[in-house]
């Protein structure tokens, strides 16, 4: 797509934070003009819909600065450097939830907030479901509370919105549709 | 969800952008520790999926400087001060893509990005299609390509990623399971 792209002219890093950077970038436009973008840069960070042998999710509910208010989602958290996306779900499931899972399959990767944000989510799919000895262990600064639905009422959930998260509803919709097609 | 509620005890504001703010906040945990976090404020945006009368899914691509490439997105597009969500949408599906719609349904509304950014999107539906008198009217800084896919073809090009933007994915799926309830 070389015709429309967006050439780098110069390159203002503004922040560079504990998670996320801030830089502001002057580009030059397929038309020749220039614009400045304003881009967020972000680590990455996969999430986990973790199926029960009774075909539950698992979701997570957590205060949500951002949006001021908490938010029910699946197990999702920050790659860390040099930590492999399969790595991390596992070790993310198991901390937020309790659970590890025998079987950890990849659905896939989106981004999440293009226009501004080069956050990729790398999507899995957990089975084989069993607690850990441990149980869950949280971050310091963490605080979730844990559910188990079921695939029918995760759907309602995403339908009224108390699902409110846009990679957990794409999760719900397409374990029911992995499940109608088993079924 | 009191209990897990973070309060702010002091908002550092660091950038005030022309599309997204930065400000990094103290905050107090649930456990009375405190903890800092760094959040982006975003005005929200829209996003449409465009279904033909043949079942087709207008799809844009676009440069997306933020993660250096190209993406295949539903039209989308920020919302302005006190413009309604609705009105957002058929004035982006009308700019980016020179189709007007008779319908146009609400789907659901999602954060995106919820760690760090308030960033949510107002996802709609639109049918009765047909082509505007003036074609696309893009914005100085706007470069899309236009096509046209079954859904079928959409399906596939987020199993492979030729779709790697999260709206789009959980779009594609939810037409999928609304033409096949009608079918």
């Amino acid at each position: 797509m070389k015709k429309i792209e967006e050439k780098t002219i110069h390159s203002n890093r503004l922040y560079e934070g504990k998670i996320i950077n801030l830089k502001v970038d002057d580009v030059s436009l397929p038309n020749g003009h220039t614009s400045k973008r304003e881009l967020i840069e972000h680590p990455g960070a996969v999430a986990i819909i973790a199926i029960t042998d009774e075909n539950k999710i698992i979701l997570v509910e957590q205060y949500r600065k951002a949006l001021e208010r908490s938010l029910v989602e699946i197990p999702a958290g920050k790659l860390e450097p040099g930590e492999a996306p399969e790595y991390t779900a596992m070790r993310e499931l198991e901390e937020e939830t309790g659970y590890t899972a025998e079987k950890l399959v990849k659905i896939q990767t989106f981004a999440t907030s293009p226009g501004f944000a080069n956050e990729v989510v790398h999507l899995f799919a957990a089975t084989g479901l069993s607690k850990a000895i441990n149980g869950a262990v949280l971050d310091d600064d963490e605080f979730v509370e844990l559910m188990e639905v079921t695939l029918e009422d995760a759907e309602r959930m995403v339908e009224n919105e108390r699902i409110y998260d846009a990679k957990t509803a794409f999760a719900v919709l397409w374990a029911k549709q992995r499940i109608s097609i088993e079924n």
